[in-house]
């Protein structure tokens, strides 16, 4: 995710992997709502949507009171409404190809996956960290052989004997095997300078060790299976996604997947851990785990002639102690926040880390964006880790618990608090809830995180301005309606709009454009907007198109039909290129499709429908600022937070 | 089409093609809803969907009381309703990208376009026609080299002297040309026995002439030029399609496209036919088409920097004397019918031609389907071609007409006529009416082509049966609503579940199966499919799996969340495999979904709720028989009529 944005954003850029092959089974497996959002604005999205099996239902079991399981309970897996996605299963395997593909078109093939290199030391150059043109972080790697390198992956379908790679039960640490190994042979080395480092490493990050870095947290008692499998069996819901407590043989979780697959999560209350806490990983093989699953799921029966991957795990949550070094070394996913699988989690909060991160460094890294936005990485994703791992804190023990006999069985699990929870819980799993705190990116009333005060309001004015958009609430991602093209009349999901190209936007709601007071008030904003010594022109690297660091994207919700592009809208709203003509692709109309229905953005948004507001827009689609048509200097304000502005005298020619 | 039939269905197919290149600009460009339909089915409708520019709204301009252009109509592009696609736009090079990859795909890489590769002779053997395992069609080919086999085509953006490549106006017969070119050099010969011959060797087909077959129909006075630029322009609809009348100055038709470039389609008022009714091609130019466009256009100013391709063409209509020769060679496309381009139907209804013969074809050869079968080709497409070559004639010349001055000009075209013809010609355009006639493989009243007789049923028996499922009528395709999936809830297209891979489909609309009698009549309707001497075993060639020829497919109407896969259908219906369990993507329901609404299916399809009816459907997802859930011996008869059938003695194993 983090090279992706390097791809589209144009930085030269090495990702460079110990392994020598990619993953090709198993692993994480479910895409929520806010990661197929963000792979759409990316522009693969659509593969996939298409290859996935998408899950529609949870039914939830549990003992009746003949201590039989029975299905007590159904409930949409996707909040009806949350987004235009809705969650979907494929292999990590098949993700990774979507992105090298994704890297390799947009960074026109120069940025590729080295495997088999290893890192040796880090170093940062202390006095460097804040001179812009430095390459302070000092890396040095080493090129395995290809046996070094190869992971002990399992193949398909084989029953191979370490179907626990890269689970928490394997202690052995093998990447100091492979320094070991490494250090035997003569493989080459080389030594990089840097502008920024990210360690995307792992649970086990050398990145992070490397820092001196820590997780912390605990593990619980609880330690689960896992089982892909092609399933033969008359339980009735293995097609939808179930929670399944049995009264006595623990729990199971059913992942329905791709290609016929199945994958269950399956507690093994028979395998526990020694005084030290540890599992003893001898007795765990997918025959064990296996059998624990026909235990829960009896009365129905489970059988399979094809395994597609195994694992086990000790659940146990973990959050990091600190996100960066500097701001020039950066740690994600697995390598800040461990915990359960369960809830679909770990690949998309990971995502989400480096999709938070990879603009803001790709920004700095070109001189477009102030370094002080790099700060804000950890203080907005360091409190949705420890949001997610309190989640999982409390959503584990309440599965791995047993299901209560009754009321007075106060030791048991309530299966309505457990309900109550999995709702709660889907809704946090959607991604769509992070709420950015104020900062120099979300100009919002709170306490700052220290990056740029000058951006938090008041609560006062702030709760004035957000009035003016209540749909779209400062620090949270920018929900999606459809709009109509004013100039061709097709319908687009205004998401569609907000491609993950680095650029910063601003929405013009600009209302009633038919309203002759509302015309004057556009038409001012404009006139601002065009103003050289103002934000646009002056974020505007010189010689380059007026739109390269900020798109301006108009909404506005007069008649389609009654209204004309080239006359009732300022120029910039839809600039003139003397070689293409009009821009056609800016201006939208909240209005009644032909095919698809009616958006009803202004009301959907809470924008007003005769006067409108202007809404800043992170690259990552964030909301960053929300103000009236008038307020241009608060728009000012904003961008002079976070991007570097050199005021022009001359306007560039577009 | 026709090799990605093969593809499909794995038949040994080879393709050649004189040119050494494919199209990579210009030439068709619109996409009707059909064949959107079709490539979906075939698995690339995606990406010619996320491609292509949408047309959503057609705008008219006429002449006002003034003789200016004014706006007169805003009309959907495409009927609302009629299809889950609209007509979109994208070249003919992407179009035949998307083909060749699925070729290659379906295939697995072992058909290919051979470039570069002249027929030289095509011979019948008369007497070994009907042989079912003879190669009776002999084809000697000559391979080009590369020079030899170089297309004139024209260079993207430049200003290249033949714009008019593959344009009728271009006499030269360079088809000649290339077979003088490869006799005076040293080329190397084949000769290929084949059992099928397929000539889609467009409007001067070597082919055709190589049959003796004709194109019998005339040309007209009218002259278009047609030109691919990226406009600058002050029109405001030129995002839109446009037809344009303009007083005096001819007539225009504006098509936006992809990339920013628009179609416009000229009339050229000052280029008319000498006395032999053929055009001075040294005449047309560039410059020439586009000073027509800016006089038609104005008062409004158009210029452009960027051209990406032009051509000009007399309009005539032209349809081929007959369609095949011993059901042995065919002739599709071009070759069997020509026309003005202005409807975006040359390759819309070219592809559906080879849409309709592929399969047919391809079960031939395979011996699953009886020869007879391949008559029908000619008796559905050539009706096709007449009614296009009539629509064509109609509509162009309405196009090319001066409009009226008012009520009394009777030499001019009347504009609210031309606006009915518009709007009946997009419903014809839409590909989506055409009604194939009575024969084996079409079931219903009529007179019958001479195919098949025994499947013709008297016009009283059939309204009877045709009544039971009012929205399919028997010989067209069938259309798609929303249902879900019994096992995982999931939403589906119902076409989505029509693929084209040749497999014929039985279509069990089971009706209330929550009802005991209701349940009784699908019981028995299952019997009977399950007995080893009926058609669906029969049809089965020894050792291939139950739905290798006929897949069926169950829609209920029963609440979802009331029934159950396992208990509540026949086992015929989701069959068991030992090694993958159950089938769980057979058996769909028509309710609401949690995320896409309610496809209403029984309403939309016009079948009874309660007691639901049985649908045959064609490999081309044309209805071929309708019948009630009693009426077993239709169907059966209705595959005897078409299929090969070895009633077998035991069950094969699936």
């Amino acid at each position: 995710m983090a090279a992706c944005w390097m791809a589209h954003c144009g930085v030269k850029t090495r990702i460079v992997d110990k392994r020598n092959a990619k993953i090709f089974c198993g692993q994480a497996d479910g895409l929520q709502c806010r990661s197929l959002e963000i792979f759409d604005s990316l522009g693969f999205g659509d593969r996939a949507w298409k290859e996935a099996n998408h899950m529609i239902e949870i039914c939830m079991w549990n003992p009746g009171p003949d201590g039989v399981i029975r299905r007590s309970d159904r409930i949409p897996d996707t909040i009806v409404g949350l987004s235009r996605f809705q969650q979907i299963v494929i292999h990590q395997g098949r993700v990774e190809r979507f992105f090298l593909d994704n890297i390799k078109k947009y960074s026109k093939d120069t940025i590729h996956v080295e495997r088999g290199v290893l890192p040796e030391s880090l170093e940062i150059d202390k006095f460097k960290v804040e001179d812009e043109s430095a390459y302070p972080v000092t890396v040095k790697l080493r090129h395995l052989s290809e046996e070094e390198a190869a992971p002990e992956q399992q193949a398909t379908g084989s029953k191979a004997s370490d179907g626990l790679f890269r689970s928490n039960l394997v202690y052995e640490d093998d990447e100091d095997d492979l320094i070991q190994k490494s250090k035997s042979r003569a493989g080459t080395a080389e030594v990089v300078h840097a502008k920024y480092v990210i360690g995307c490493d792992g649970a086990r990050s050398w990145t992070r060790r490397a820092l001196g870095f820590e997780l912390q947290g605990e593990a619980s008692d609880f330690i689960w299976g896992v089982l892909d499998i092609i399933p033969i069996t008359d339980f009735p819901d293995i097609r939808m996604r179930c929670a399944i407590h049995s009264a006595e043989h623990g729990s199971l979780m059913v992942i329905p997947r791709e290609n016929k697959l199945v994958r269950l999560y399956i507690q093994l209350k028979e395998v526990t851990p020694d005084a030290s806490g540890r599992a003893d990983r001898s007795k765990i093989t997918p025959e064990v785990i296996f059998s624990a699953a026909q235990k829960i799921l009896s009365p129905y029966k489970l059988d399979y002639e094809y395994c597609d991957w195994w694992t086990a795990y000790q659940i146990g949550q973990r959050v990091g102690t600190s996100f960066d070094a500097h701001s020039r070394v950066f740690l994600a996913g697995d390598a800040v926040h461990t915990h359960s699988p369960k809830a679909g989690q770990g690949m998309n909060v990971s995502m989400q880390d480096t999709f938070n991160l990879g603009w803001k460094v790709a920004l700095a890294a070109k001189g477009i964006a102030k370094r002080s936005i790099l700060s804000t990485y950890q203080s907005e994703r360091q409190s949705v880790a420890q949001d997610l791992i309190d989640f999982d804190h409390r959503f584990s023990r309440l599965f791995s618990g047993r299901p209560a006999k009754d009321v007075m069985d106060a030791e048991g699990v309530n299966m309505d608090e457990f309900k109550a929870a999995f709702l709660k819980g889907n809704l946090f799993a959607s991604g769509l809830i992070v709420n950015y705190g104020p900062n120099s990116l979300v100009a919002k009333a709170g306490e700052d995180d220290g990056s740029n005060s000058a951006t938090v309001v008041s609560a006062d004015v702030f709760a004035k301005t957000q009035a003016l958009a209540t749909g779209l609430p400062v620090g949270m991602r920018f929900n999606s309606f459809k709009v109509i093209n004013q100039a061709d009349a097709r319908p687009w999901h205004f998401q569609e709009k907000l491609k993950s190209n680095g650029q910063f936007r601003v929405v013009l709601f600009a209302g009633n454009i038919l309203s002759a007071t509302q015309k004057k008030r556009v038409e001012k904003f404009c006139e601002a907007l065009g103003a050289p010594a103002n934000f646009l022109h002056a974020a505007t690297p010189a010689g380059s198109p007026l739109d390269s660091v900020i798109d301006v994207l108009t909404i506005h919700s007069a008649k389609r039909t009654e209204t004309d592009l080239l006359k009732d809208f300022p120029e910039i709203l839809h600039p003139f290129d003397p070689h293409t003509g009009w821009d056609y692709d800016r201006v939208f109309v909240d209005d009644a499709s032909y095919h698809e229905g009616f958006g009803d953005a202004y009301k959907n948004y809470g924008v007003d429908k005769e006067r409108g507001c202007v809404v800043a827009v992170r690259p990552d689609q964030y909301v960053g600022w929300v103000g009236d048509v008038e307020d241009f200097d608060g728009l000012q304000k904003y961008f002079e937070g976070c991007l570097v502005l050199s005021p022009k005298t001359e306007l560039p020619l577009r």
